[in-house]
């Protein structure tokens, strides 16, 4: 296995760091990966106007979800572009079992379903981020570690706001007990790697 | 009933003009119809995401709408603004009929579910524009006006993008006679007035 860097923060809720194993797969693969965060960025921007609609006339919520929802979509247009510029095009991938892994540990009963949503995309964004600084470090093309850069800081923004929205609206013990449930879950998803070039893999 | 302002365009494929015993409930309701078209942006913002979904290696599709709903996007924040400034909230609004059954014609089948879906989303935008070009005329607020103003230029973009979408996809003829079809339908659920001020009573 290459020597490769690790960066220097370390966020908490992460109980396992990604292995070097999933980075070497992701850094040989790079427009599959590419392709893959792309669709990861719409179906964020899916997810926020999602809890926009369950919750309508959740005025709170409407105002940091929407302008998330946006930036979501303004980085898939980002991918995009760079995709086009390279000549490769979206198409449809096999998505790893763990977004849809994490999501069956949302509770079904409100308030629990509006606490776990928040987490679990927390949980998402945190592990995008982590990933995107991993790729930004070690790639060796110039245009891609930027654009990864490019993308990494406002994914550290979207776990804030999600987990400061639980933090906000429940009891913070609880909030912080249930994190720690649904990161070691988390990890526990990841431990088991997909075949496949992911970023959740 | 008031000696109300119509504009000078007309929307061809708009069966019926809008009535003025709607424009008067909305005028008359400026707050009522501000928070639901402001629920009818994130619902648009949501339906274009949702072709995505749809649609994931389409990239000509992804190309459009990802802009499409960002700025639908926009526009929620910017109602939701102006209902600020104004000292009101968004809250939950008992829906018309229109937007379900317009989506009822919605053939289930492709590739006539895209061309649909695409006809659809069109004339629920050119009725909207129709709709804010009338308020933009005829509210005595100021304020209010400059917002239907900002807001109705890109409904009419909106609604050019999705028919040329169906017009550069689909035969020419078909897709003339299919919107003339939908176009009946549309203004046939509009004659039965919803009962409650909204953008689509």
């Amino acid at each position: 296995m290459p020597d490769y860097q690790r960066p220097h923060f370390h966020i908490r809720h992460l109980k396992e760091v990604s292995s070097f194993k999933w980075l070497k797969l992701a850094l040989d693969n790079p427009i599959e990966i590419l392709i893959d965060h792309a669709h990861c960025e719409r179906k964020a921007a899916g997810f926020a106007v999602q809890l926009m609609f369950r919750y309508p006339s959740d005025n709170d919520l409407a105002k940091v979800l929407s302008p998330i929802a946006r930036e979501e979509l303004e980085h898939f247009e980002k991918i995009f572009h760079f995709l086009s510029s390279r000549g490769y095009e979206l198409k449809a991938l096999k998505p790893p079992p763990y977004g849809n892994e994490l999501s069956k540990n949302i509770q079904k009963d409100e308030p629990m379903r509006m606490l776990d949503s928040f987490l679990v995309a927390g949980l998402i964004e945190a592990r995008s981020h982590e990933r995107l600084a991993l790729l930004a470090l070690n790639s060796r093309d110039e245009q891609l570690k930027e654009l990864y850069k490019s993308l990494l800081e406002s994914e550290a923004r979207h776990f804030g706001v999600y987990w400061n929205l639980a933090n906000s609206r429940f009891n913070q013990i609880e909030t912080s007990n249930r994190l720690n449930q649904l990161s070691h879950i988390e990890a526990k998803i990841l431990s088991d790697m997909f075949s496949l070039p992911r970023v959740h893999s």
